[in-house]
């Protein structure tokens, strides 16, 4: 009678084990994929700011051709005497 | 003696399956703060995005003045006759 | 005889005098005409320059508007983790 | 009697004829001066003109370059999913 029991018991917690370590390795392969989808994401952010960084660079130079296109308006008005 | 047997095969299942269910537990942890990083670094990249688009308004503006500035300059010097 | 040749002079002194008389005024005329367009020609230039301040005014705001968006763009860019 | 009146009379107008063609001389050298700084102001106006288109020219294509950094910024927030 004691041994049925137990038994029982032990193909009941064996399920349940089988249950537990399916749970896992499901847990598993969400943790991989969301982990690949930060990867992801972080080497799209690093591309779009280095992409980004050029932009900034190009306005920069943009901007001081600007200032010299200035500089120069202002020295041929103060050369210009007519 | 087999109810022995079967009693060291429960307890050495019991023993597993709490394991297993502690890495199950972590495993969740791991997953709960990955989604967590995953979605501020959504909102943080939704954020930036805003701040980038209201630049390349301000940008638009700024080119469109620009345009205006020198087609006054070219009416200026076709209407100038001396 | 002597008068009548001191007439004949005269006369041609006279008539001389009425040529010349009429080429000063007629530059007399030419002064003045070129004078006016000498004037006109510094307004005009005065008004032109006057002009071209403003758009060099104009030109110094917008590069100064295009490099704060650019110090925003730069901030932007430092401040954002992800 | 009669000769005495005209001698006098044509002194007087080769006296004043002298006048009168020194002044012509110096109303010719003020046209000449005045025709002289008008082609100066002319040319100088001409080679300031001439300046400033060029100046146009530069700003058309600082304008056109911000124009394609602005569309490189707009692609690249398109193309970004992050």
């Amino acid at each position: 009678e004691k041994a049925s029991q137990l038994q029982t018991q032990r193909d009941s917690l064996s399920q349940k084990l089988q249950e537990t370590e399916l749970r896992n390795t499901e847990l598993e392969c969400q943790l991989l994929d969301l982990e690949q989808r930060l990867e992801n994401r972080r080497l799209e952010s690093e591309s779009f700011r280095k992409s980004l960084r050029s932009l900034l660079e190009l306005l920069d130079g943009k901007i001081f051709q600007l200032t010299e296109l200035r500089d120069s308006l202002a020295k041929l008005m103060e050369s210009d005497s007519s």
